[in-house]
């Protein structure tokens, strides 16, 4: 889809509603011409011998009516977002202002832009590519520390950067490989064959890495589901809050800012994790609760982690005898022989199923045992939390545990992680491509038959960054480097 | 209350909420040198030796971590919205993206401002006056042409100019009584009396005219309250709709904007009409009916504008009799001797309450009847408007009738309205107290008796611009331009 390059598009920029300021921004050949038409700067500056990232205040004028004193921005093309004229026009917040200067724009030459356009023309006026593009919708959405760092990643060039060199070096092979199909019935070789097969090896590396990190780009994305295992009453919600609240006081006192309403989303040192409710687990000859147990541990077998919660006064305090005499549990429910087996039995199963590495179990209600069953506990099990989550004991401890779980070091190091599904995709196909060109190469096939991988690889490679165009590339190459002269 | 001039100040500017761009803004003596040192010009240049009304790109960096790629604008003491140095972040629209830029710069010097902090400062930094100040608050609300124009003219120094210079000269007056009591001992006359008595009158004239503005003023700024009377079913909700569509239309191609929640307010040509729902009026013996049309009766007295609205549907398509035979109305409910009569009759009681100057009759649903029976009705009544609203007929006539009523004029005059209550208020207080003086001077009585009152107008009216302290304002009068020396 080519914009016409010719009109000059206008929009809110700054969310809807009523503020102190709200920003309308026109971008396009008249963008500066257009506002000039209409502002009076209060120095009788004219907009257009501006220089560029200037601000100008005025008031904008239709018919002699003053619609607003105004703040004016001048971009001059190419020093902007778009790369085109950018005028930025900061005005009173309210929805009547915006629509009358708007309104006032639209009459005289401006069209409404199209969602993401702006961004668009960045995009095909050269100052960033499609995979930076698509990262500033990703900043913008973005609601945790972790993401937003793989966003702002992304948008300064992080994908781009690691494929670019690589796509350059097969571009290079890709244009001598051509040559050598010219003159196929010469049988030259242009291409060194050790360099090439070096540089796929390399490009496949490369590849795997970036797939590999998808799975774990997409979760911190999303946010790491967790599935919370255990009965109901363990202490579950106030667990969640427990969590929530030392967050929220963290924003509370910021004036409108707004929580998105995922449910049990919580945010724990700049990670998003995501709590997932499940049935109770437990061994059991009813057919019904067996159905919901058997989803519990569909939910809990795609989660990334599982929290195992039970609450521990159900143990019934002074009643405690670990391992050996009877348990009277005081709800009734759990009327079992012995709280070690019966616990014990449950954590075995949850243990079966699921790797340690992403178990965490968890002991609540902790403020009502003596310091004798809290020490049987301990025993019990190496890695238990002991937690009160209404008295707020243990949660700073849980918390570590979790992003502990969460390997954030590709974060810090400044690794590229790939958190866009488009590109997980074009990823993919670029490797199925490059794999085949590597057989090829093994298997000493004749060029032509591999020469298509690599125009594949070339052209998955391209869609990320959004240098479709993979055939124009390759003869652009040729002649730009060879120049066959024929 | 006087704000800390030392401590520099921070809040989201824009509305909350997501969009492509936010706008966060610091004010304060170190506005600047806080945001230099957590921002990286992508051109290396100091934020700190920048000119006043530049932008630059570059990053917001908190312990290397980038937080945001942002435009930095700087605005130099006193060249500011604040008259201090203000510094603008236009981050990317997200909330956590905000909530992180604002927490940095509260963890290193800033604090949170207070509602309204900005325009304070700029009030207490001699930028604005207080009218102004308090104009921008309207300016932000206003929702229609009309109430944004009389805010933007407020703001602009309205009424400020209006009472400015009257008041210097009352300044000049009470600086020449001030000094005559003085020198009572000695009988000197410095305030000529003839030059006095006029300026006074002068006031009373301009006082009177602002005060009488006021209660066009306020309802043009909160809506012409307008009451339509009518029995149910005679089509209001549906002519409501139809004089809301035509303006929607207008709107509805601007993503995000949002219509105030108010019911039924309805702006026609940029007048905001609030229209009051009644009870049906008609002559009953029943008695709670006779409470709801009292009530009615009561709500329409308070209106500014009365629409009678009936169902000329009612008269049955072929069965009208005009002032003749016998009328059969198809709900069977006013079953009655004669239309013209029955109608005739309260259309009679409407214009015996209301002056026919506040009054519309309109018959709805007339692309029921036939040529003859919209003849008879027009002949029945002068002033009736026939409409269909269902059918979208005479809608323009009646928006002009509906903006005929109201006296728009003052309004392209460019004539100060006042819609403010507190100035209203203060109007009146000055009013009271320049009254006092004038009496004083026709009863010549003792300059001591009166000069109090000049005080108190003094105040009144520098309560509206905000020059508070009258007394001292009066000293430094004498001070600057008599200096007696002693």
């Amino acid at each position: 889809m080519q914009p016409n390059f010719n009109d000059t598009i206008i929009a809110l920029a700054t969310p809807a509603g009523v503020g102190a300021i709200s920003v309308i921004r026109l971008s396009g050949k008249d963008a500066i011409n257009i506002v000039s038409r209409f502002f009076k700067s209060v120095k009788n500056k004219n907009l257009k011998n501006q220089k560029t990232h200037t601000i100008h205040l005025g008031h904008i004028i239709d018919n002699e009516t003053v619609l607003d004193e105004v703040l004016v921005s001048v971009f001059k093309n190419p020093y902007s977002y778009t790369g085109e004229n950018v005028v930025e026009i900061s005005c009173h917040g309210s929805s009547f202002i915006q629509q009358e200067i708007i309104q006032l724009f639209l009459k005289n030459g401006c069209r409404m832009a199209d969602n993401g356009e702006f961004t668009m023309r960045a995009f095909l006026n050269g100052k960033i590519d499609l995979s930076q593009a698509e990262a500033v919708a990703d900043v913008i959405a973005s609601n945790s520390a972790a993401s937003h760092q793989m966003a702002m990643q992304q948008m300064r060039g992080g994908i781009t950067n690691e494929l670019k060199e690589l796509r350059g070096q097969l571009l290079d092979f890709a244009a001598l490989i051509e040559l050598e199909l010219d003159f196929s019935g010469e049988d030259v070789e242009f291409a060194d064959r050790t360099k090439f097969r070096e540089l796929v090896a390399k490009i496949i590396t490369v590849l795997k890495r970036l797939i590999d990190s998808f799975a774990f780009g997409n979760a911190m994305k999303n946010g790491i589901p967790v599935a919370i295992i255990g009965e109901p009453n363990v202490g579950k919600s106030t667990l969640l809050n427990a969590l929530l609240n030392e967050e929220k006081a963290i924003v509370s006192h910021i004036a409108g800012t707004t929580r998105d309403a995922i449910e049990d989303e919580i945010i724990i040192e700049g990670v998003a994790f995501r709590f997932i409710d499940t049935a109770g687990i437990r061994e059991t000859e009813d057919v019904v609760e067996s159905i919901g147990i058997k989803k519990a541990y569909e939910k809990a077998a795609n989660a990334q982690l599982i929290i195992y919660l039970f609450d521990a006064s159900k143990v019934g305090s002074g009643k405690l005898e670990v391992g050996s005499g009877k348990l009277e549990v005081g709800s009734g429910k759990w009327e079992v022989g012995s709280w070690k087996l019966e616990v014990g039995s449950e954590i075995g199963i949850i243990k079966n199923r699921f790797s340690t590495k992403r178990l965490l179990i968890i002991a609540n209600k902790i403020d009502t045992l003596s310091s004798e069953e809290k020490e049987a506990l301990v025993n019990f099990e190496d890695n238990m939390i002991l937690l009160s989550a209404k008295e707020n004991i243990g949660i700073e401890e849980l918390k570590s545990k979790l992003t502990s779980l969460v390997n954030i070091g590709a974060l810090s190091n400044n690794e590229t992680i790939v958190t866009n599904s488009r590109h997980f995709e074009a990823l993919n196909n670029a490797l199925t491509a490059i794999s085949s060109v590597q057989q090829g190469i093994d298997l000493e096939i004749s060029t032509d038959l591999f020469s298509i991988d690599i125009r594949e690889c070339l052209r998955h490679l391209g869609n990320i960054t959004g240098e479709y165009d993979v055939d124009k590339d390759i003869l652009g190459h040729i002649f730009s480097n060879f120049c066959i002269g024929k």
